[in-house]
């Protein structure tokens, strides 16, 4: 048994596929966003644009976001010292979970220390609570959603993306009396299309099915208060449970579902990966708290965000870029190769100082590889007709297609 | 299929073994460890006494660790902004690897969001690298390996807490071309024993196991650089993988693992945990790299956490409480009732602003409630004695036995 073998061989395969990952070193510079400076391959720090972060609105650079950090830091320390049970359930965990349920309009809602962990320990925990439980889970959930209905050990059904025949054909094949969730996106977040909430809630009651949506990439950023997708079609009342994440658009870290008492009390009370970790840092949570406070009064990023992606994908198109049917803030490039994808996205960091990190399998299905910009409210037009023109001559460089 | 009758029940069920969890709502306060504000059941916050923090150094209130990470919060913001591999690989992160990795006497570490994660994270990932592979695992191990190991779906053989007689007995049972993992802990948390590192790191080489050692109670604490057990026993270069914690005695949160880099390598790049969430803030990892490189360097906080520990166990001894068996800084008092270890809780609560939570099911067998004390370098000698005095009254009061 060689075991340095096996580990090599591991990685050697990412590297024949293209697809052996680098991290790009950078430190993001608070007041000029997007703009930050780059550590690696350099002789010293190299300023760029960053064109890739999920801080969608630079919340995580807000004063507001900053002042309630600074005071919690200077009030309360650094950790929270332990788990939420056992010395770890500050004041401000207590409010932010008042503040979330409320955004949402349910009873409840729990912290969790990130979104991957709230869906992972959610969905197990659900499947395990109601025994012989079927989860229907659309085919491009995101791997969190994946690891908790594996982790379950439930069975599980996988329908074709957005395919509401397909989900209700799977619906109809189950036990009527059997125990049904519906684990599903809002805002599929490498393609930028969103889910019909309203159908997939009428096929819900239809079978009588749970439902449950993981917002992440919308929470903040649609509604009238941020509340998500579900707030801007008005169908939180009809979702079980909501699933979000404080490290978007709030612009800090951690993740949280918000659903009526009950559920909350349940999964609080059996899931391992809510139980026996340390909680939220309380600097975190006053960060947060600040963010989301802010972002239920005010559209003014919101809609910055909206504009700057509709001009960001007009100007792709006007180019004959091939820009990804969205319908969301995010702004997909295809190109369909890892090798190529990684090439474009180094010649724009080394050339242009634009940031944009290729996305490629496992985060996307491969032959799909892609770019995958997210403008906020502080790009400026001027940037993205520069990044239009960069793309458009990487593009010729490399002899990709341009639609005419 | 009523679904609320069923989450009915699962609560219920923990009403009637009288395990029901309710979270105390505190703040604690800067500058005055181990003082805090307790909030719920009383007319505004009532000042408390915090007895179960596992900042176990009081490092998330060191003027350091707040320097730096109000330093970082004005610096580059609030959140990270993305996972690792796209926009959220900060320079903080880079630097915070580097000096864990030399704390372990390891050429690599890699950063997660936290131990729990850490833990169910590289466990699942490794078995899965290694074909056939079989974990053995000390029965005691936290609910993160346990979660690990089961996500892994590999094959487990769970040896009786610290028997290196069955270890050896389950070792020489399998194949031994099959690929192997032994899995513990250095310090347990709940009882305060140790491990025999060296014996187990003795029976991995002569069945060609990998090591796997969870430090997450010892890091900072244990060693003359804080490095954990393993720098106190120097086995550090026998061990494959240290898994550790940000978030107890380094006071802030996250979770970590040190190996060699190619180890590191494997982890980063196939664990679904690490790969597809967002990245430590940088806020938080600024705050840990003063405090690791602060207990690098000083044994002060170490020394006096021993001293008090010691005292305390004196003083329970002393008036004949019943003290666990402990060879480390963790104070168990044995309750063996979920009822009475709450209740005792309570009036400690209530009447003498004493902070401590009970430890009931399924952190600890059942029939084994405990309360679980972790004095610190800031619990005075008078704090001590009045908590001793304190308990013997409740004992008395509770009819509970005392030794002569």
């Amino acid at each position: 048994m060689n075991y340095e073998h096996i580990f090599d061989q591991a990685i050697e395969r990412l590297h024949a596929e293209g697809r052996y990952r680098v991290f790009i070193d950078i430190l993001r510079n608070k007041g000029a966003y997007p703009n930050a400076r780059c550590f690696a391959g350099h002789n010293g720090p190299k300023d760029i644009t960053v064109w890739c972060s999920n801080d969608y609105l630079a919340m995580g650079q807000h004063p507001k976001v900053i002042a309630a950090m600074e005071e919690a830091l200077n009030d309360v320390g650094a950790g929270s010292g332990g788990t939420r049970n056992i010395g770890g359930n500050t004041h401000y965990h207590v409010d932010l979970e008042a503040e979330l349920a409320d955004l949402h309009g349910k009873d409840g809602a729990l912290l969790f220390t990130s979104g991957y962990v709230s869906n992972d320990a959610t969905l197990s925990t659900l499947a395990r609570i109601l025994p012989g439980c079927v989860i229907f889970s659309d085919e491009l959930n995101h791997a969190s959603m994946i690891a908790g209905i594996r982790n379950a050990g439930c069975e599980k059904r996988v329908f074709r993306h957005n395919d509401l025949e397909h989900l209700e054909e799977l619906l109809a094949a189950e036990d009527p009396a059997a125990p049904k969730l519906i684990a599903f996106e809002s805002v599929y977040s490498m393609e930028g299309d969103v889910a019909p909430i309203h159908a997939i809630c009428d096929l819900a009651e239809k079978y009588n099915a749970l439902t449950y949506i993981d917002e992440v990439h919308a929470v903040g950023m649609y509604g009238p208060r941020g509340g998500g997708i579900t707030d801007r079609d008005e169908a939180a009342h009809r979702i079980d449970i909501i699933e979000g994440t404080l490290g978007k658009a709030f612009g800090v870290m951690g993740g949280y579902i918000a659903a009526d008492t009950r559920i909350i009390d349940v999964i609080r009370s059996y899931a391992p990966g809510f139980i026996f970790t340390t909680s939220l840092s309380p600097v975190l949570v006053a960060g947060v708290l600040a963010s989301v406070r802010h972002l239920k009064a005010s559209s003014v990023e919101r809609e910055a965000q909206q504009a700057n992606a509709a001009f960001l994908k007009q100007a792709f198109r006007s180019a004959g870029l091939p820009v990804m049917d969205s319908t969301t803030h995010i702004v997909p490039l295809m190109v369909g190769d890892p090798v190529k994808a990684k090439k474009i996205s180094d010649i724009l960091l080394a050339e242009y100082g634009v940031y944009v990190q290729p996305i490629n399998y496992p985060t996307v299905p491969r032959g799909t590889e892609r770019l995958r910009f997210t403008p906020g409210p502080a790009h400026t037009p001027a940037m993205m007709t520069e990044l239009t023109s960069a793309l458009t001559e990487i593009w010729q460089r490399m002899d990709l297609a341009l639609a005419a």
